[in-house]
């Protein structure tokens, strides 16, 4: 089975991580890569952060996989970033799940008093909420307003993607109970209560799955001191984020977390985090997020055994010591490569 | 010098946390009680979560004294929880600054890999923000939305509040670099990007202090993987919120997390936490934040010596082993008010 991949290398360290993974990607798929250009660098020179014949290609590859965007002083009039492709990709193709697998791997040390059993995913309502804002804010020199915005349908889809992802998932929490927690704020927002009102609903077609709902703060807490609870976490898309970034800081940073971009015939898989420009072009950057990425994708093309073939010889890699990872996040880009690709059976 | 002080002792565990935080105040210094009644008993009781008589109370006296309110079941019609004072206090008097240390005490095992040298304070702005919507929103059975709003004037005297703390709170970061962060979502948000231009004006006014500006999910990773990096952050309501119970988490859980409220004139102090019904009224709940609201209090009302003693007298019952903390943040709430009261010098 051959698939077509629509590529975007991104800005920052994005072209080498995205070199990185398509060399695994070779190594285990038959693929063909058709390279599209995207991001802060291509706004800079086309005026648009994704080109319309760009689009085309993506709209009809098979799957995207897409590099770390954006330059933090390349912005709009408005202040907001410009390149960032979420506004276009995420709410223009209406790729409402934003799937984030927290696990830590085998040989990475937490900043938690935790070796090993964190293992959750993140599902990230990933076209409404505050995003729904997204740089169309409204206000003059004295003040500023941003909506965040739940809807019914929203909130409805969402959650019934979370309750499908745990009948399926593999991996359990530490007291082996199958659970779907809702993180909202239902106390304070009525968007919230009602977020938390569907999810409720929704959690009633699934008495198989334990639904149980949280205060945002409270999570925020509780993912720091007791992340072996979690299985699915679903959630509005500012709170996602902020709950995806910490959750990476436990299993050794978001330089090892993937995230897919999921909608009902699109999709895009990517790192977590940002574009590091600092580190650009050094050899210095982390590639695993990438891979993990394209992993994936595997799985969302069909091809699980491709995508578990990647995840095991990462997991190979790195508990046999053939990857460095520095304590400041940085590693060696092409001998983690060279390890992965090493470590493929 | 005696001061007026009015006691709201709230839901769940309040009542008794307030006993062990007054036994410790009435050792160290010389105060008048008034009680009054407010959170969600009230509310079930009045209609009301604080009656306009005791509110006359409350702005009449030195300074307020709150334990936890709020009872998860008890909620408004439009499904937000009935009996919290945020709206009536914080918003109604006006108290924009809610200031939460952030210290790893003697003696506390952090969640983090980490044995000392956590200590930064959130000043989290306390009436706007998401938080200007609080049981406001607009919807109907389709959709509900709530707005963040960002003023000028909200904005700025929130980020000269942080860096007049900078200036003259003790404790250094790790580099030993006194600054001020300010934690947005200013690539995405354009109400962000307005708190971040504010911040940097202001900023501008302080230029011995080192000015940073992260966005909330960085934060949030940063807060778990280099928490020695931070010494005051300054953000908007929802994002104080959840980050403050992040730091909690790393530094024992929030039930050692006291915060004040504090706007021109008055002031309230209480725990960052809420009011645990399920360990209520069985000497279980642990009344440290209680106790250090009551410290940071006594500071505000320019008694910082008093404040002061019973800071060192909780470090050292933590540090000798006279308080036992058990994992799963239960406690003897006498035995830990014996203790502190016990090592007061
Ligand atoms: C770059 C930024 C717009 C983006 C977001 O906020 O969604 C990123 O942080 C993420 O989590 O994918
Ligand atoms: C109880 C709740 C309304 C409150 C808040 O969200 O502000 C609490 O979490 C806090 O942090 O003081």
């Amino acid at each position: 089975m051959s698939y077509r991949v629509a590529v975007i290398r991104g800005d920052g360290i994005g072209p080498e991580l995205v070199d990185s993974a398509l060399a695994v990607l070779e190594a285990v798929a038959d693929v063909e890569i058709v390279e599209v250009r995207g991001g802060a660098a291509a706004y800079l020179d086309q005026g648009t952060a994704l080109a319309e014949a760009d689009l085309e290609v993506i709209l009809t590859a098979d799957a995207t996989l897409k590099g770390p965007v954006g330059l933090p002083d390349v912005r709009l009039p408005d202040g907001t970033e410009a390149g960032l492709l979420g506004g276009i990709l995420r709410n223009g193709l209406d790729l409402y799940a934003n799937v984030r697998p927290i696990t830590l791997l085998p040989g990475v040390r937490s900043a938690l008093r935790v070796d090993d059993g964190i293992d959750y995913v993140i599902v990230r309502e990933n076209t409404e909420g505050l995003y729904a804002s997204r740089g169309k804010g409204v206000g003059n020199s004295q003040a500023m307003a941003d909506t965040l915005l739940v809807t019914r349908a929203g909130s409805e889809r969402i959650a019934r993607y979370a309750f499908e992802l745990a009948s399926t998932r593999q991996g359990a929490p530490e007291d082996g109970v199958r659970r779907v927690t809702c993180v909202d704020k239902a106390n304070v927002l009525r968007s919230m209560f009602f977020f938390r009102s569907v999810f409720l609903e929704v959690a009633a077609e699934y008495p198989g799955i334990e639904a149980e709902c949280v205060y945002v703060d409270a999570a925020a807490q509780a993912l720091v001191m007791s992340p072996r609870h979690f299985d699915v976490i679903v959630t509005e898309s500012m709170f996602g984020d902020i709950l995806s970034d910490l959750g990476g800081g436990t299993i050794g940073g978001v330089a090892l977390c993937p995230g897919g971009n999921i909608g009902a015939s699109q999709a895009y898989f990517e790192p977590i985090h940002g574009s590091a420009p600092s580190i650009a072009g050094q050899d210095k950057a982390n590639p695993l997020s990438q891979i993990l990425a394209t992993a994936m994708m595997l799985d969302h093309l069909g091809a699980p055994s491709a995508g578990d073939r990647i995840r095991a010889a990462v997991r190979q890699a790195l508990s046999n010591g053939s990857i460095q990872l520095n304590p400041d996040g940085t590693t060696r880009t092409r001998a983690v490569t060279e390890a992965v690709i090493g470590a493929l059976t």
